[in-house]
């Protein structure tokens, strides 16, 4: 059976040249690079060489670096980090309605504490509305936080924009942009955007699980949110781990070099996957931005059926796809996402996302248009939506209660 | 040249099992464990074998276990988690004076937000004090945490005893034991300890960097810390580093197996160790408990010369050895903990850590044994405080403004 993993916004494979870099962390040169001694050193060398490497990709000082385990924790350590060392200024935060359950959740934590949230919207493709931004800063406004592109939607903010929007309102607002979807797949230049801090993942650009980092201005306070030694300069204690680290710097060093060359194929292969599904099956809807989204991202809904249905039958073709985020898949949960971009209920129920990576190939995209559509028709026809619409050429309307994922732990 | 490794409370090498059973999540099999297709079940099938074999090594039921990314993220979630989750019952918190700094440190962030924290001290050998611990617990203490045994000098609490009169005390105060430094090398039983929540971390008895795991007793609430998915059925968020996961679970299955033979060695090693370094080098103390102490600890105050030196000289014999805790060794601090054992601070200054693991052999303890007194006589010879004393038989004492490392971040 073919083997076609499409779901690289979950998690990627990580290059053979990363495991390389990796191995010999993970064996032989087991030092805790806070140790004063060889072994030590070694593994000390092996950090600063992948934090300079991570620092090369931003554009940013090494300094300015903070390697944490992974997204969510960077997420956390931003809007958490940030909300105490500036609640003396203010206790008011702004994020967008579609950002990862890292940043949103984060926040909602700190409502509990007293600080005040305020959610902005995003229009039908998922661009943040830049009205409710303008009006959302206040003088009180310490942190904004603002995704680079979405995960699941693949739609790419104008984050320089929204900066602007921003830093005028209030100069002294925090911005921090979640790149966690972007990094490898656009430019992501902490400059160029203008963002005080920036999050991103090695899992999500073919590196190792386990290591990720949050970009922080050297002009950016932080109170740690791991207390303990003095790693990471005493922003985040606890024994790195040396071989994740230094397979993210291998992971940065390689998007810096090919990136371009392998987004263009990536796009190439993803545009006709669109093209295609769009051609083959009637009722298909793609979710997103028109022409502002990340290469690999193609988010469907696919009428009359229920996305957990296709990704079974999928899965049984030996193709691996989403349908949303994939920290909140197993809850069954409909999209926040495409729920605050007013996707119809009903159609929102069969979104389907393919995501593609550098290691997907024409054959892989051929496969998938080829096994598709008998899958979405043999769903359908088990569908009593569908058999209502045929019956009668009209659509029924989902039922109230459907929960969104708007739950606490 | 040989090398020696003698720094296993910094980080232990990887068992060759653990690194075998961890290589395939690092490569091929990389899946996100949330996503629904067989890429994410055989990574969820990774995960769910190793909390059996977690849990089964601390006696323990799995979904009482919580992976975290380290032993710092560990003891952070238990002491904020637990004081977030019962701040509206009391907000007094007891440790020990010689906890881990992501214990001490976590303590001391809650007491900037209201908690008020008691400091309990030890005796001279590191033992914590009974009426002391029994006077510090009130009825609106709701966490006590305590080590099982300590990094640094090996001492080994009466866990069982400890708790029991913190709960003759209070019945509803929850206690957390960092058992960072002895799990792999004494036994470790939640149920025998009685203990509510317990740290590990798999880089302390050769399972991987990137791994720890904190048990909660079904009865505790835990406000997570990472905020985010549904991982960890919400209570930790984050893609889950499936690699140092099943290497975790791989080292507690070896622990688990053969602990129990391979700490008579280290033990027996550690004593001839021990014996020769006394009978060898005149004017050396051992620190810590005579006997209550981990297999493989043996902490030497050697008077007159300063740690670091000893560090380095026996680094280029390739010998790796440490002075305190590795997460602030380059800090060039005095011990908190022999502070806190009241050591004298000139003794302190010269203190000399070897820490034992299953790969050390008799050939390792006998190089150390020939190498360590010229090293010793060399720096003492450079040592005006020994100058002194052997010109007058009399011992300087150290000036005012020690620095213990009682520093903020």
């Amino acid at each position: 059976m073919k083997n076609v993993y499409l779901d690289n916004q979950s998690c990627t494979r990580p290059d053979e040249r990363v495991v390389e870099a990796m191995l010999p962390f993970i064996g032989e040169s087991y030092g805790n690079p806070q140790s004063i001694h060889s072994w030590g050193a070694a593994a000390k060398e092996a950090i600063d060489g992948a934090r300079a490497k991570t620092a090369s990709f931003l554009n940013a000082a090494p300094r300015e670096i903070i390697f944490t385990s992974c997204g969510s924790e960077a997420n956390n350590l931003a809007v958490k980090g940030a909300a105490a060392a500036y609640e003396g200024t203010g206790k008011h935060i702004v994020v967008s309605a579609i950002e990862h359950f890292s940043v949103l959740h984060a926040a909602r934590r700190l409502a509990k504490s007293g600080f005040d949230i305020t959610v902005v919207g995003v229009d039908k493709f998922g661009t943040v509305m830049f009205e409710e931004l303008e009006r959302a800063v206040r003088p009180d406004t310490i942190l904004v936080s603002i995704q680079h592109a979405n995960t699941e939607v693949g739609t790419i903010q104008p984050v320089k924009k929204l900066r602007e929007i921003v830093r005028a309102k209030n100069s002294k607002t925090i911005f921090h942009t979640d790149a966690v979807a972007s990094a490898g797949m656009i430019p992501v230049n902490i400059k160029d955007m203008g963002v005080d801090m920036l999050t991103l993942a090695a899992s999500q650009f073919h590196g190792p699980k386990g290591a990720a980092a949050l970009y922080v201005s050297k002009n950016v306070r932080l109170i740690p949110q791991i207390d303990g030694g003095a790693q990471e300069e005493g922003r985040r204690g606890g024994t790195e781990n040396v071989a994740a680290i230094v397979g993210m710097g291998k992971a940065c060093e390689i998007a810096s070099a090919e990136m371009n060359s392998y987004c263009r194929q990536i796009a190439a292969l993803r545009n006709t996957l669109v093209e295609g599904v769009l051609s083959k099956i009637p009722h298909v809807y793609l979710n997103g931005h028109p022409h502002e989204r990340l290469p690999g991202n193609a988010n469907f809904s696919v009428e009359f059926i229920e996305g957990e249905g296709m990704l079974l039958f999928l899965d049984q073709k030996g193709i691996a796809a989403s349908s949303g985020s994939a920290c909140t898949s197993k809850a069954l949960k409909l999209s926040h996402v495409l729920d605050a971009m007013k996707t119809d209920v009903a159609i929102a129920q069969g979104s389907l996302l393919f995501s593609l990576s550098k290691y997907n190939t024409a054959d892989d995209i051929a496969y998938v248009l080829a096994e598709l559509p008998a899958i979405v028709e043999r769903l359908r026809a088990m569908s009593p939506t569908y058999a209502h619409f045929i019956k009668t050429g009209e659509r029924m309307k989902a039922g109230p209660g459907t929960d969104y994922g708007h739950h606490d732990h």
